[in-house]
């Protein structure tokens, strides 16, 4: 540890993750006190069709509304 | 939060998701005190092959047994 | 399966937990076409120090803000 | 429960698979006095790319490093 | 990873622990092809009330039905 | 989403928490494409001897090894 798992849409590059990942890791050793070598972190990718707030389902850009579909 | 994340297995129609998702939110905020927007449902769907009870794994409907298992 | 995983702060009542748990399984059972018997429910209780959004750490009632404190 | 999720990254055979909870599912009724058909496994599987250690993306085999791609 | 979650109650001893660590960890590297160093446990414990099956909150061992609490 | 979950011993002050969370929280605006309000982070406190790596619990510091294990 620490373990971090980071739940969000798929989309981003190798470079937007290799980017997040070394902030990630550098924030929790200078700050969180963990060495750098303990620090795993694991994306999982959430299609829009699968995450809800507020009791309404994230449609993918240019979707229509679940309401239309069967 | 709340946060809720919810295992099932893959197929339900987004019919199904939204109806899931409005009954999960309004539980959460009626009985649980819960603001509507901050309730944030993620669906993950784990296909039959990759869960297990009681020391078997599911398998799809329809699926003959992995016949190589000891 | 379907397993449902609620993250939220703890002090609910028994009560309030109860019905939580009733209302989801039965959108669950109706709505996701899941059998009674395999819904399972776990919840785990953050404390509001525990948690953040938009970059700042949610304070329990009546605390004083984080950058107060050593 | 006990409840058990394994992230780890695709590729198992379904006989890998089934010797895994079976072992464990042996281990949670030895030894964690659980009741075997309590024991529920599932199974998360992550892409290399989706996952990092000490900062670093895991590639798959024989890729090349992140910092080549754009 | 593989990185393994354990949702339990709480109770198991220290040796028990230590046992269901062993067995898992060997059934990873023997079955699951996985290097030692990189298999992590996390044991999550939950408390009887915190959770459900088939929508009916789990009482610890002598406690009454949920109903008869506030 | 992004929802972070952080599993790590306990011990940070609110002040460690408030930096990492910030230091996170910007990586996923900057890099990651994120909202800034929709950054969620859930710290998980994980005692030393409920978690394991590479087959061995791990110890809170000055502790004695278990010396009941097999």
């Amino acid at each position: 540890m620490p373990t971090v798992m980071i739940y969000w849409s798929p989309g981003r590059t190798e470079k937007q993750k290799a980017e997040v990942v070394h902030e990630i890791t550098e924030a929790l050793v200078k700050h969180g006190g963990a060495r750098r070598e303990d620090v795993l972190i694991i994306f999982q990718n959430i299609e829009p069709g699968d995450s809800a707030r507020a009791g309404h389902i994230q449609q993918p850009p240019g979707a229509k509304a679940a309401s239309d579909k069967p």
